[in-house]
């Protein structure tokens, strides 16, 4: 059965693109360690047909397809977890950038193409692909549409969704559905773009894109603020979110555990002012338009929030130079969060407006679950999404801390759901929420995603296991 | 059966709510007079409990429900057209401005409500709602949802669907999908907000959403260029796009013939320039920071277009009142073709890059095929949607030049489906293009239009014959 099936696979792609053993390891890491990946076989198709070809082989032979382009993810959204049936299907040779419009704007782009190959070639053409991740040498376009992957100027530019025009897709009976229209418009029919973006793998495995492109920056302006509360952050992200006319293209939120840690463990990491400060706040401010207007729009914001008492402490970036050191700040946390040991994470989000709520209540609450735990949330607060993480007490052992991620998972996201947030904001479900979702969804909405997996993949052939369980009580 | 039904609507909404005869009559209207609607009843609720208690009265009886919100859509979406077991559920009590939270940036909005009051809302709470349509003092927000309407100012805004973060819905099986978060991340599960947006009624009832507002205008330039071609209106909105850091709030092209018909029939339109141009380009830049940057970049544009020699005739407007005088030309186009007598109306869409190649063929076509005809193309250049419409010979018959209706969309349709672009850009399917989404999808495109439609409305109780036609042979 399975010498049957890698037979049918080498007929597709040739032998030498069917991997097992050692050569399919690569596509068998999950770098958080939480899955132990298996599969009968990793296959490389080389174009769109062939990626249709191999599904309707693994139809014929009743495997499933697990989708996999940068295998960077967070969720375990490609972690194929049968080595009888599962075959993780790698697009990594699906590497092209079809072309670029200037007079539209838009850029073609398969789904293995890597995310800074995608900048470059949108540089190359004097434009400006805006999605930022810190993985963008190694992540790859399948995998940013798949997750609808967020990043670093969400506040500005959306998340990956909001930059696509349109899609190729090979769907679940291993037909390829071209859509890569480049349109801005078009209301004819329902939104299958939209519903293919975020859908893990699991309804579809999109093979290119179009996206649309920016104009370059050159105009650029970036600060760091010390803040007493949450709340001040929120309100200069509003004051300068109107001052710049909306050209706020980072808005970081930074605890001080979280600064500590990156000052403690990272090079070229220092504490910014002279006394540290509760919370701290990078602000970016970008534009397209020639001028210094960005950076008098920030000085003026500065003085009226100054007047106001809202802000004491405050460093401008001078420069390139400067506003690089303020960026590396905010871009050592995680690796901090790393150096210092086991950590428990949560990628939420909320309405903007309740952040500080939210914090006085889950900061409070994870200490009291977790006596001598040490939150360091930091994140994007202008779209309302924290990265809620939870390093282990000072000098405790790792694997007790995580023993405990069931009990702190219900402790945040508790709180999330109460107040309308999600439990999931950026990184998508995969297998490692797949109970939270059941837990904290709405019937209604439960049997929507299952009706609409049901309707789209009617055997479970694509990325089975992912995002809704099936087998699960209603 | 129809007394039964009515008595359980009865039941559900108050007698007075329930309208047959001459009351119901102003719900069967269809403003193009392309339908004739009719319907079983009108049925008015007051909330969203009583909507969904609508759609249980009406599984009960077997019956069908069109949702219609301010009965302004363009291509009979809400002409039900069954005496017997369609009932017309009116969601213009639903009217509610549910809450505006500023801090969010949010306004949460009831499906009754006009968009004129949506915009004054958000207005007097110092925010901006820029979804701009000419018939915002009638149209309601349910029908903008159920249309992803477009209008004036896409290009930057987006269409309605970018404006939404969240809805409320009810199913066709009469529950309630409470999703007004708010939020501006949220990857838990497929994405199924952007999926009810522009879905027309087929797949639920939108009784509420949550809107991103913006900030208000402070700044603002607009200006009338008179061109020879249309390949150097897109040269202008791309320059202009990256000049004023993508704050390029109105791109309008209009048609030498276009606009001769507005000076002959709508007072206060004049011929902009000294000779007639053969294209006219009106652009709107504004933005919510203050000063004067974008009539400074504005100027330097212009400056560099004369340079170049792609411009040769611009007016940039001298204050507000010189700018109501050139939105003003452009808002007549449409009424100057009503009094002109019948015209053919095409809602198309290309890539920007293709819309003068378009031009060039269809142009040429049109004129072909009817002797005579006179095209007035118009629209949203910036979108690369035209509203490509045909005013029938000077001096003939209405009717005789309507019976040639199929005729020029099959000649136009072939043509945009021929360069990628759509046939239905912002006005949707209804049940006008139904046979022309059969015609031009692919068909695996239509199967999953029609897998969605029977995994959420299994029995086709919503809005059934809009949209897709479930019936036709695949």
């Amino acid at each position: 059965m399975a010498a049957r099936i890698l037979e049918a696979l080498a007929g597709v792609v040739g032998a030498d693109e069917v991997l097992t053993g050692d050569a399919a390891q690569p596509y068998l890491q999950e770098w958080r360690g939480a899955f132990q990946p298996r599969a009968l076989a990793v296959v490389r198709p080389a174009d769109t047909a062939m990626v249709a070809a191999v599904v309707r082989a693994c139809i014929d032979a009743d495997c499933a397809i697990v989708a996999q382009s940068g295998n960077t993810g967070l969720v375990g959204g490609c972690a194929a977890d049968d080595a009888r049936r599962h075959v993780i299907l790698s697009l990594e040779r699906l590497s092209a950038v079809r072309g670029i419009d200037v007079d539209n704007a838009t850029l073609t782009v398969e789904a293995g193409c890597t995310l800074a190959d995608a900048q470059r070639a949108a540089a190359d053409a004097g434009l400006y692909f805006p999605l930022t991740l810190a993985s963008r040498e190694r992540c790859r376009i399948g995998g940013n549409l798949a997750t609808n992957a967020g990043g670093l100027n969400v506040v500005h530019y959306g998340n990956t969704r909001d930059l696509v025009l349109g899609l190729e897709v090979v769907t679940a009976d291993g037909r390829v559905w071209d859509n890569l229209t480049g349109l801005r418009k078009d209301n004819s029919g329902f939104d299958l773009n939209d519903l293919f973006v975020g859908s893990e793998g699991a309804l579809g495995i999109i093979t290119a894109a179009v996206f649309k492109l920016h104009s370059p920056i050159v105009q650029q302006s970036v600060a760091l603020f010390g803040l007493d509360t949450p709340a001040q952050a929120v309100g200069v992200q509003r004051r300068l979110t109107a001052a710049s006319g909306h050209n706020l293209t980072g808005c970081e939120l930074m605890s001080r555990q979280a600064v500590a840690l990156a000052c403690a463990h990272i090079e070229g990491c220092a504490e910014p002012f002279e006394a540290a400060c509760d919370w701290y706040l990078l602000v970016e401010l970008a534009s397209s338009a020639s001028g210094d207007w960005l950076a008098a729009a920030l000085g003026g914001a500065i003085a009226d929030l100054r007047a106001e008492g809202i802000v004491r402490s405050v460093r401008v970036a001078a420069d390139a130079a400067g506003a690089r050191d303020i960026w590396h700040l905010r871009e050592s946390l995680p690796p901090a969060q790393v150096a210092e040991g086991a950590s428990i994470k949560h990628d939420i989000s909320l309405p903007v407006s309740r952040l500080p709520a939210f914090l006085d209540r889950a900061l409070p609450a994870v200490r009291e679950a977790l006596p001598g735990v040490r939150p360091c949330p930091f994140g994007h607060v202008g779209d309302g999404n924290l990265h809620f993480n939870l390093s282990k007490p000072a000098g405790s052992d790792d694997a007790a801390f995580l023993s405990e991620t069931a009990r702190a998972n219900a402790v945040v996201h508790d709180i999330v759901a109460e107040m309308g947030g999600s439990f999931a904001a950026e990184h998508g479900i995969g297998r490692l929420k797949v109970a939270a979702l059941a837990r904290y969804k709405q019937p209604v909405e439960r049997d929507m995603l299952i009706a609409i997996k049901r309707a789209l993949d009617p055997d479970n052939r694509l990325n089975p296991g992912a995002v809704v369980d099936l087998d699960a009580p209603s």
